[in-house]
């Protein structure tokens, strides 16, 4: 077990105002990452972040790219410990649309305890709780029980491009056992989180032809295979009224759930009818079997995500439609392959093909999923951690989207990653009024701090 | 039996060459009734068509829509013989792409018999056959057989909008026995048709309603109901692998095909490969138990006519969309009710709607199929008369489109339409260099003249 050591606490502790200070200070650069008119914002938080790193005695650079600079900082190497990455980002989503803000955007404002400012949550309030907490070991104990790299980039919000290509170019000088994320939600107040499962994805385009052009479908309705037809007749075959679907060999792969994550769900107070109008539905459906929160998160699903083809405007066009397409995608869950998952898929599509209709299948993106086992040492630490930090056990969710960094850090660099969610539901992540508690910050640092001492000894 | 008078048939053997001059004349102005900077000469066609009933001493007038006037002419009342109402339109369409052409399109030019020219088939030459049918017997005779009500308009290429409201305000003034139309092709060359049969239609639109938002496809797919997954499931329910449409009580009004019919489909000379060419496949599909020939005019279908939902751009959007729509109809074939099949198809779709799903359907347009008999006296009358002037009987066809017009004369006029065409399929009609052979034009002004006689002594 690793305890932090009192010193620590009582930095953390004592420095709650600076701490906040500090976040303000960040919080007021605009650092819009997807406007370049607002670069020199982008680059001003970068140089602030930086700061942070160097005012503790990490080795920091920042690695210009073809985009916004990514921090790297590292603590002085400690031999025998562990390494852990922290992973976070300060650029921020646009402000718009400003005229919904209470408060202006880039004037962090205290209301009822939060901080009101764009990137509060996300991710510059979260993020920070990770080098508070380092600031609060080298500060009041002069050094860290784990070496520390941190990677803090200015493109998570417009998709990570340059990042992806600084981990491809040189895996190795990113090595490390585990990476810290805090980007994600608790799962409600008071209910701290770690997300140790995402969802992968296989993502298609499929594109049938039929006639040369497009006919009247009154002098040859009935005798030319309609390709919008076929499109749904196809379509409709990829997935069974129970929710299964029925690629060959498609839930091969797929790990079951554990009676110990089914009853954690369970245990999870996750209700149907708050979730059923927060969409705005009065009923869901899905595979048969699986409570709503499990087909969300941890079953596999299949979703036409576009569809098109013949007459779309008003009133009524006698068209039999030349061609027609969809795009559509499974969700995979570990351990399902998503190259595996293509070639099943098209080899049963071309038995579901109608005569007169010929196929393009498109592969427009895979990515599997990605799962930490509940028993990883490093979820342990984890859970610990936020124990001490939070005075509670923390909820095991799992997450129905992919997160592509997280993907990347698996394949990369064989690292877990531990999504450890300080935000909430409700903090207006993307939307006007963005927010973030302050006493959930103050707790996250006091998490941070526990889980560098868990790391070091427990994992 | 009602033959040709001699000096009927001299007269128009005599005139063969003023015949084609005239229909020159007509071929030369450009009557384009979408245009409207061709109004004047729209016009000109009206005062030209006019003139040739005037000329002859029919009862003639010009009726004044909001749109193009209808021409109306009348021959002498005869009291105890049938009426027959002639129905043509005086109206092209545009000629466009002109570089296609290879002679202007209101120059009319003669190729290898055949007279090129915009309306050369599609109306002009085909609606003037009866009219020097006419000319022929009153300046031969002195007098028709038969009371003769024609009714050229000059919006068939827009709609027919005002010739409809025209028809409907005062529908007795047009009472008659049966309708003749030459606006339609023979079978083959040197096969005139006579076309007994067209399919009606019910076109719908439905549209299902998911969740309040587009939502992100990893987050909740697999909870909700994915209205275009939905819309897969339901569409493809519509019909069976078979190509039997599924909504209940679809069939149970259907006037089965005759042996009489089936095999005089057979003897056409339809070739499948030259079909599948035509239209760019390498196979068809349809209703199992029928020809190509059968589902394609004289069997019901099912189209969808367009459909969309979700995102439609390039690359990968994760997206579950809040809505999804289709147009789709039915083609209808005598005696199948639109108003009934509306109602079945409503209901049934309700049971096919998923949780989580609402739906709207709108019905955009309804018309039933139209068949004559083809032991009807007018058709036997046709019949006879086309193997007085082609030299050869006709065969019988059925098409699977509808026009809106005929349904018009069935249901407010309660007559028959007899549609004898005396085009060929390949006559580029709406397309660049349309043209008409000056050999069947003249056969078709002799046919014309022998179905009075035996309208007058046949049917």
């Amino acid at each position: 077990m690793g305890k932090t050591p009192p010193e620590v606490d009582e930095y953390i502790k004592a420095h709650r105002s600076d701490f906040e200070s500090e976040l303000f200070e960040l919080l007021k650069i605009p650092s819009v990452s997807a406007d370049s008119r607002h670069d020199s914002d982008t680059a001003r938080a970068a140089d602030w972040v930086a700061d942070q790193f160097t005012r503790i005695g990490f080795e920091t650079e920042q690695i210009q790219t073809e985009g916004h600079p990514i921090v790297l900082a590292r603590s002085s190497p400690i031999e025998n410990a562990p390494t852990t990455m922290v992973y976070g980002h300060y650029d921020v989503q646009p402000p718009d649309p400003l005229d919904e803000w209470i408060s202006p955007p880039f004037e962090p404002t205290v209301r009822d305890g939060d901080v009101y400012a764009r990137g509060a949550t996300d991710d510059k309030g979260q993020m920070l709780t990770h080098i508070k907490s380092a600031e609060a070991w080298m500060n009041a104990c002069g050094s860290l029980p784990v070496n520390l790299i941190y990677v803090i980039e200015g493109e998570e919000e417009v998709g990570s491009e340059n990042l992806e290509k600084f981990i491809v170019s040189d895996p190795d000088q990113l090595a490390c056992d585990c990476v810290v994320i805090s980007d994600t939600s608790q799962f409600g107040p008071g209910q701290p989180a770690i997300t140790y499962g995402l969802r992968g994805i296989a993502y298609y385009e499929l594109r049938l032809f039929g006639p040369a052009q497009d006919l009247h479908s009154g002098t040859f309705g009935g005798a030319v295979t309609n390709p919008a037809n076929a499109l749904n007749q196809i379509l409709s075959q990829l997935i069974d009224t129970d929710g299964k679907i029925q690629v060959p060999g498609f839930y091969d792969e797929v790990i079951p759930l554990t009676t110990r994550e089914r009853e954690g769900f369970q245990a999870l107070s996750f209700s149907e009818q708050r979730f059923q109008d927060l969409v705005g539905v009065d009923a869901t459906s899905g595979e048969s079997g699986f409570s709503t929160y499990e087909r969300r998160c941890a079953r596999p699903s299949f979703d036409v995500n576009g569809i098109w083809g013949g007459y779309q405007g008003e009133g009524a066009k006698t068209v039999l439609p030349a061609k027609a397409s969809a795009k559509f995608s499974f969700r995979l869950v570990p351990n399902q392959n998503p190259k595996e998952i293509t070639k099943n898929l098209e080899a049963f599509l071309h038995t579901l093909i109608p005569p007169g209709i010929r196929m393009e299948l498109v592969d427009l993106h895979g990515a599997p999923g990605v799962v930490v086992p509940l028993d990883s040492p490093y979820i342990e630490a984890s859970a610990r951690a936020i124990e001490h930090g939070f005075g509670t056990s923390p909820v095991y969710i799992r997450e129905g989207g992919s997160i592509p960094i997280v993907t990347t850090f698996a394949s990369r660099l064989g690292a877990e990653s531990l999504l450890l969610g300080w935000g909430q539901n409700d903090d207006n992540m993307h939307s006007p009024n963005e927010k973030f508690s302050l006493a959930d910050y103050h707790r996250g640092i006091r998490t941070s701090a526990c889980l560098w001492a868990e790391l070091a000894h427990g994992a």
